[in-house]
């Protein structure tokens, strides 16, 4: 439902075409996902998340497969049901294989177990790990 | 302080000793970090919890450098203190540089900001990222 | 469908009665929404609930408006689907706008963000915010 | 350090001391932890959460020592460093033994993990698990 | 839906079915639910999470209704309304009554909630707490 | 600690102090928080948080003590300790009084609360509430 609706291109201002216009240019596709229809009644917030967005997501130290792995890790870890999915699509498209997808989700899983772990037993940083 | 203290290797059962020159092995290391040593007050979580790990984050589809970016984004995403510590440590030693750690780190914001925006705004997922 | 079903009034106990009573007239309102009717199958902690957030919900330093914010800021950042509905609702209601719900939910994606660079990267507290 | 300080036994309101003797009455012992200090600043507040916490972990369907239990396995899921102290202490003294924390924690680890896998994967609920 | 579908019975292959077999003996019930055919796509996953599962849920200085209950309460902690579902039969089934889950429900409730306050007010421990 | 230890303004290159330089001007404050000086390592997330964070928390729809309030309330959610303390300080040179914060944690903490009954309880979403 999205809470105040999704604005398609044809009802969007010029400010938020704009916007829609450079998701789809750098993405190379003909469409726009509910994400940007749902914020964009806040022009300020989708712009913002947009230009950092895309900022972030570019190709540097890290490839955009790794960038869209630990996106969909974390999303995971959140339990964001639209974000998996989301970003579940988008990692596919950067190459993520099943398999790769297996170990991340194993990883992930495991991460989410020992930090209980840690807290629980209440671990002290070792000295060697300070710096 | 760690709940029960720490299993020095001294003290250690033949059990908890198996586990803990496994890990030394494994990891070609001749220390033991508080994490093992605290839990190893239960040998069966200390064992289960090993060999998971050295399942878990051997080399694969995913290179060990991008499962432990993967564990510090969740880590820090969790707000763990120890496991930030270490496995910041653990994804140095494996070849993160500063400018891997800026961008995973980058990445790890974002997701969890746009986690909450999709969450706030009740995003409904699109048909085309169904399956 | 909820656990073990939903009470509704006609149903209800004498004891469960009387606290959809004072809902309904604490609120001004002729119904009785799902999250009171499924917790009412353990009486003590549907008056004890209500109570509370009666009590924590009315006017006082802060205004109401302002409470259901920070309501709605939290059950995004928990990603509880059904409180972001009933609160959107509720603090609608109390007056919410489309802008005030636009720079709520920036805040609270920031949060979220800053939260997590905070961690990730360690930062210690300042001596000056030690009070 | 507690944002406003702990409020001691010896400066308490009327009011906040009346909360104090019941604590300390209740639980048989002759001092006040500091998470009720810290909180007494807001003396509404202090009742208001004492009497919730007193009548949800007395002996009941679930007898104290399961419910100590589940509140540190919580606890642990949240990372409250003072929450796990605090709660392994009170669950020790209910008879909490080296090995049930062991197990509990096991279990904490594996829900946490396998939330998680459910997540990724985006398993759908069981018709038979729908009641 | 689950991101790559989900496994049958049928079309799986010996490695998985022999995970499938387990299951079904150990738990004796003649179906396997949704989250073993969602990961069984990556069958290591599949093995190391039943035989952890196996082994923490068994018997031991908690009983298994106990260690469900703990997995309900986390579950219901992380918002996973897969596991949610899935844990109320498995605790249904191993004893627990309406009772039992209005309590355990109103601590997990509580400890979310008195987790926060600590956090909030920035509670130290209290010297008697450490070890 | 830090990471990769705190950026001074006197070692900052060109880029970090024109932020440092805004920060400062905009807050009209002479000192630099740890949390900039830790992140500086990476100019691009300096840069694009500070402008983030300051187009965000400007006079709006709401006005700063309400952000600052919001900011708090996710931050006592997520038990970031650094971020609690530093918009603790944030909230009170904003105008922050102590009924305030008690009433803030009070909402709080009962949104942790019921976030969780309502997910234990799987309360389904009341037609009333959609849209």
């Amino acid at each position: 439902m999205a809470t105040y609706g999704l604005i398609e291109y044809e009802q969007a201002s010029p400010e938020v075409r704009a916007v829609y216009d450079d998701i789809m240019a750098t993405r190379q596709i003909d469409w726009i996902n509910n994400f940007w229809k749902a914020i964009a009644h806040d022009p300020a917030t989708l712009r913002r998340t947009w230009e950092s967005l895309k900022q972030i997501m570019r190709p540097g130290a890290l490839d955009p497969l790794t960038k869209e792995i630990i996106y969909l890790a974390i999303s995971a870890t959140n339990g964001c049901g639209y974000c998996i999915a989301s970003h579940t699509a988008a990692a596919r498209k950067a190459g993520m294989t099943p398999e790769m997808f297996g170990e991340l989700m194993a990883v992930a899983g495991m991460a989410n177990e020992t930090n209980r772990l840690v807290a629980g037993y209440q671990v002290e940083i070792d000295e060697r790990f300070k710096t």
